[in-house]
């Protein structure tokens, strides 16, 4: 049983690391960049209160709560990719497997086990549970970022066309969420803070 | 429909405030002090890992991630208060609970309802789930302080005494946590990071 509970509390040391793990989107009044711990917590508040607006009624919270708990952790050693680097997601897949894997063998092989399928079933984005942490994921910087004033946006001169394509999708999952971050995007152009899309001529 | 989702983005947007809540502890490596989001992000990935170490074998793991995380949302309005301010702690109670009824308003009524039944069990600490989400809010404070060096006990010259005194029943929720914590405060009066108890005579 020691050497059990030693592994345990090795892990939850190690990742205390998560806390110093900076993301590009800053706090919803725009005093600072916000940290991979901060942003989990978000989202497992969010899986606590929005579960009822997902387009796949049979979710089970706890293991959408467990997932978008752990989703961030391989970042403790891949870092975190911003998600229009192109450049820096095309190795993003390899560097992250190789986190987890270092990562979670610091557990007792159980949980090993259990974390590293969990960690999985997220990146795979097929399950109902995985589609809605990856909503939820899309959705809470955006709303960050959009309510600090876009800074994030504005610094990497993002376009109306890089947030629909790679939000739009995988929105569809939390309708609700979908109209709200639509209704973000069309302000954000209003307001200059994102590079309109050009009309094709009718 | 709308009116709903709006107040539970609005919610979203409030709690984000609890980022800013800086704790007197500091993170593992002691570079700076630690907020409560971090601190209950943390606490949450512990309850997945240690129900297994429960006192009472029958604990709801959903439930008691679920209070974890929500367990120091008060403190947005209503402050940090360091578990050795004897003069702060004595007004805690109120201020909390007035913090609460503000917070929770903002959500949907049925989810006003759940927030804020969820925090008042974890503060009356009389449900399994409680004591285990107690113990963690112990434990986790001290496994930090202790190890980036004991700074928070340091500057507020903390005694042996008073960590016993507040830590011991709680924690023996958790038994194998328990047997580190207190190997961690013997360790700590031996380094002269926390005043000794005298001994009594023979």
């Amino acid at each position: 049983m020691q050497e059990r509970i030693d592994r345990q509390i090795d892990f939850i040391l190690e990742i205390d690391r998560i806390k110093q793990i900076v993301r590009q989107n800053y706090l919803a009044d725009g005093s600072r960049r916000e940290n991979d711990a901060e942003h989990s917590w978000h989202l497992a508040l969010m899986a606590m209160l929005l579960t009822e607006h997902a387009v796949d009624q049979e979710l089970n919270r706890l293991k959408t709560i467990e997932m978008v708990l752990i989703h961030d952790l391989v970042e403790i050693y891949a870092g975190d990719t911003y998600c229009y680097d192109e450049a820096g997601r095309s190795s993003q897949t390899e560097r992250e497997r190789a986190a987890a894997a270092r990562l979670f063998a610091i557990l007792p092989e159980d949980q090993e086990a259990r974390f590293t399928a969990l960690w999985e079933e997220f990146e795979a984005m097929e399950t109902p549970e995985a589609r809605f942490a990856g909503a939820l994921d899309r959705f809470q910087p955006m709303l960050l970022n959009f309510t600090s004033g876009a800074a994030s946006w504005r610094e990497h001169t993002i376009s109306e066309k890089q947030v629909i394509d790679r939000n739009r999708a995988p929105l569809q999952q939390i309708p609700a969420l979908w109209k709200r971050a639509d209704e973000m995007i069309r302000t954000a152009v209003a307001r200059g803070d994102l590079i309109p899309t050009e009309k094709p001529e009718k």
